[in-house]
């Protein structure tokens, strides 16, 4: 119907989410002109500042509005240690915890090799230099406990390794507060493995 | 972290679409901030047009960017009949059936209580003045065959036949295609009363 055009394409464009197929699209669509017309001109103001803002930080690549971010510019934090994580929310979560006050090295993603995702695409050779900066003393494998994970630890901790760089893996073993009973095998194997 | 400021403002926008919760939001933010950034442009610029654009039909009161919409307006739709359907979604589920010629009212929603929505959210005085305009013979209820789609209908269907109007509902029954046995018996049991 040509008299919903702009009804369409919004549809569409909201399609591009993660996530989000035609049936999401149309109710997220129908929400917003609806009931929040709004929320939907703040979004789009939110989206427009965002992809002009943000960029890359010059040092770690996680996501900031300044050419190094706050963390990697904040000089009470312990530079001999770089811990490498996956994703922005998953160096929050590391945060969260305040048991580490290194620095990061945020990949942006993991290797993936069925999406087309290689070694590039996770800027290793940038945290390779960025580990030999003569600072690090020790990098702290935090990606994923998942296979793309594990196989993007293996990398990075062997490309490491080689260039005699100390590289560690957060360890794994029963989450606090479980009952041994609920765990799953792999996991309590692990955790006898590496017992102490 | 203030140097991620429109990067916080946009998860916190993404997280007024229905169904978009914290992590949601943020998986969104970082794909379109990674992978997209001309897909948030083009989401961007949809909402603001859209916004802009789209509002009610003065008949039927469903999407339009016109004053009347295009099924209101074609002269080949029948008249007399008026089917009265919850959201745009429901109308084109019945308009892809090919089945009926009529008109709609689009009620842009359904009674629910206990979400605060009342007949004057959902227009019952505005559809009273549509359906009584003279030359509808028929109302046919087409809301949903749920709890409030159903109270929705019985609210309305009494109005309009206190108006003296034909008030018909789509038939309740098995769906076309599908096995006895793994039917419900609520279903079951409305299509051995509605059995013809």
């Amino acid at each position: 119907m040509s008299d919903t055009h702009s009804l369409d394409t919004l549809i569409q464009a909201l399609r591009r989410l993660p996530g989000v197929g035609q049936r999401s699209a149309q109710r997220m669509a129908f929400h917003l002109l609806q009931h929040d017309r709004e929320g939907a001109q703040q979004l789009a103001r939110a989206l427009h500042e965002a992809v002009g803002q943000v960029r890359h930080c010059a040092r770690c690549h996680t996501f900031t509005e300044a050419e190094v971010c706050a963390t990697c510019s904040d000089p009470r934090r312990d530079a001999s240690q770089l811990a490498v994580v996956e994703t922005p929310a998953d160096q929050a979560a590391l945060e969260r915890t305040g048991a580490f006050r290194g620095r990061y090295f945020v990949l942006m993603g993991r290797l993936s090799p069925l999406d087309g995702i290689g070694p590039r695409d996770i800027g290793v050779q940038r945290l390779i230099e960025r580990a030999c900066d003569g600072v690090v003393r020790e990098v702290i494998l935090a990606t994923n406990f998942t296979a793309e994970g594990e196989a993007t630890a293996h990398l990075i901790g062997q490309a490491l390794r080689s260039r005699g760089l100390a590289v560690t893996r957060l360890a794994r073993g029963v989450p606090a507060g479980s009952e041994l009973e609920y765990v799953d095998l792999g996991t309590i194997a692990h955790a006898l493995v590496d017992r102490r």
